[in-house]
């Protein structure tokens, strides 16, 4: 797990509030629940691998139990199977921030209003091996609306991840689109409802190993030829949105399902049209081959990817019909897409995209040759703080060229220094630290400078 | 633990803003620490009762070691006495600030620069028994300043709490000062150097239990009649600041301890008069029982009350001497202060000084009568939140009055109307929420109403 330096929190910062104002501006509300959730709240939602990598916390007092026949019994089960016991373990760390959510939904369900708009910004735990760009301890950022069936909900979210992207700066965003529906009907026309996992799962991987090795896994999967090669059709509708959805419909024909995928592929686009803004340069991409691997998706899906940076999915989401019935809410619809903080990071830092403020927060130090000076400074710092500017004040003893040192290696964009003449004349030496340019002003001056 | 309502979490972010927009003025640095520390990090730090409230963390795998003889060993051991075992448990949960502080201070000492200003505003965890107002997921938010021994950063720190609650508009706010070598020197001018736990947890409890309990329980302690005496006079010592210091300047004479603990008295508040705004109302007290529990401070202490409510304190902390030694490095002083971010909220909220806005983030819901509508609706509500207005529209069909409950549940303060005559003439009836005013303007307008 990582420390964050100050920068590093600054940069952080500056994306979790570019992302937090967007949320707000589209009228989302702030959630935030407890890092620990009790374990059967988490246990059996994110498959075998995910119990496995649930972080669960010790009970209290263990050692103190008097019980020890039972502690033991609770041992036993434990080395002979997954975590079962509840005497050893009642707690575990948040995993996501989705099952959190629909817990907390389910919870609310009489004082909330529906819709329920909510974002929610929070650290989550998976005992992964760490790795290049994974983390044990990593940021969810997420949107979710539960509790309608409008698309103008995906067309929002469409909007969410244009303007953030565009706010930030991240050039060359693609944002692919896709239905569910529309896989479920590939399968269902071949007469395979029973293989949509399989075939999902094998053209996920089209970018990595090409049709060839999307092919032959299809027929390790048990596909026949004409099947494949129905499939080989799928994927190789291309052109531009309108001749995607056009040649799918032909395709895929009178299909229940696709037509109703194809529908709301069209609806969502059209939606997000009336919203779209001119300086946003994002582009909205049909992609059939679209999958996502989560399997409680059953409506539109969306995932982000920037060509800038050699870097996977820095975003995704998509409409489940059913989250809530997990926890014994039914029929409570949720639409959501997250961002992927970690990644967008590096991006960013890649790109060099980070304003050049957040490499420190001081404005200016001030510094004095000797204790003469030291209250005139004092006050300066304080009557500049007054004004907004943060500033400090180098409190040390020593020699100058130290303080310089310090004030170099800090990356203070201005250092202010009051000597013997300086103090005298009710002046302070101001050096520009980009620049290397000095002039020796009031601090009047010093004030409009440094407000500029 | 507890889950976090969007009204709360908002005014929550209210305060946590508000403190960290001033800790930055100060040109205090942010710094994240990972929530989980390796349990030995943390084990023997907050001493005995500490060691059993950290929440430990459950080594995963455990069940698929294979070694089981050496897990029922580690198994006995831990059923025998507190937690030493490491194979059942490696990682245990942040349960403060300052040790991963220190932990990181001296990890990346030599990448640092001194003196480091680092503020860390983050959840921690503790096996508390909940009650009214202590939680097992409780936020602490800390600004520390190490590496430096000069006094300016005493007077900072409690410069930091007068503008925080200046500008969060907390009344009848005191700041209590001492330093814990006059409370040394007392025991020692006594010649009871070894008492000196003794006298202060006693004094401590003056505003709880009376002179009449504390006496007693001094004489419980094992001080003599004159020993209490000597106490009874020291608690005595009244009238300002300034006639305060002076008694007990003639009441602890010559000691050494004495004479240095009242000087950075002195100094401390001398250079706060210089930084001191006059718009700051919160009281700054020389409190000679003022002993904060904490046996690691060594100087300056300090603590904030507000009479405005019955709340313990809300803020503290002070100067330790020697915190990153227990990783390694000597000599590293340390100064610093804390924010009570619950008890806060509980004071703003008791009295009702929360701003209005916090209740819904949606300046503006936009209802149509119809589906004719929405197209409409949904530019405008494109339009607003471009020119930085957060806005929405209600997304479900259905009876109008249906759509107005819930924009009066949600608490926007105001709704937009768009009916077929609104539509027709490029119009929107608005309605003022909290008025009740209704008037029927273009978009223009209502761009310019809701701009103010």
């Amino acid at each position: 797990m990582r420390d964050f330096s100050p920068a590093e929190v600054r940069k952080r910062q500056y994306i979790l509030q570019t992302i937090k104002r967007v949320f707000e501006l589209y009228a989302f509300q702030p959630l935030e629940t407890p890092a620990m959730e009790q374990l059967s709240t988490l246990m059996g939602k994110y498959g075998e691998e995910g119990d496995r990598l649930i972080f669960k916390v010790l009970n209290n007092g263990l050692y103190e139990k008097k019980d020890k026949d039972k502690l033991q019994q609770e041992w036993d089960k434990m080395l002979a199977g997954p975590y079962s016991t509840s005497v050893l373990t009642e707690r575990a760390m948040r995993y996501d921030l989705t099952i959190p959510f629909a817990r907390y939904v389910v919870m609310h369900q009489n004082d909330l209003v529906f819709p329920f708009k909510r974002y929610q910004m929070q650290p989550v735990w998976r005992a992964d091996r760490p790795q290049r760009g994974r983390y044990r301890e990593f940021w969810q950022c997420d949107a979710d609306v539960v509790g309608s069936n409008s698309l103008v909900n995906e067309a929002e979210l469409i909007s969410i991840y244009h303007q953030v992207f565009h706010e930030l700066g991240v050039p060359q965003i693609k944002i692919n689109i896709n239905s569910r529906k529309v896989l479920a009907a590939l399968a269902s026309v071949m007469g395979m409802d029973d293989k949509l996992v399989d075939i999902t799962v094998a053209i996920d991987k089209l970018d990595k190993i090409g049709w060839e090795g999307v092919s032959k896994e299809l027929a390790q999967r048990g596909l026949d030829a004409s099947s494949i090669e129905f499939i080989y059709k799928y994927l190789s509708v291309s052109g531009d949105n309108e001749a995607r959805l056009n040649a799918m419909e032909a395709l895929l024909g009178e299909n229940e399902l696709a037509k109703a995928g194809l529908a709301e592929l069209r609806t969502t686009m059209a939606y997000f049209e009336q919203m779209r803004q001119p300086e946003w340069t994002s582009e909205l991409v049909v992609d059939f081959k679209l999958a996502r691997g989560l399997n409680y998706y059953t409506g539109i899906i969306v995932e982000v990817t920037t060509s800038a940076v050699k870097m996977g999915s820095i975003g995704g989401g998509g409409r489940y019909d059913d989250l809530t019935g997990l926890f014994g809410l039914k029929g409570m619809s949720g639409v959501g897409v997250s961002f992927g903080i970690d990644r967008i990071y590096d991006v960013i830092e890649e790109l060099g995209l980070f304003p050049h403020q957040y490499a420190s927060g001081s404005k200016i130090i001030l510094l004095t040759m000797d204790d003469a000076a030291e209250a005139q400074a004092i006050q300066y710092v304080a009557q500049l703080r007054k004004s907004g500017i943060p500033a400090e004040y180098y409190t040390e003893k020593g020699k100058f060229d130290k303080k310089m040192k310090y004030a170099n290696k800090r990356e203070i964009p201005f250092v202010g220094i009051i000597g013997t003449d300086e103090l005298a004349q009710g002046k302070i030496a101001v050096k520009n630290m980009l620049s290397g340019s000095q002039e020796t002003i009031d601090f009047a001056a010093l004030l409009a400078l440094l407000q500029q």
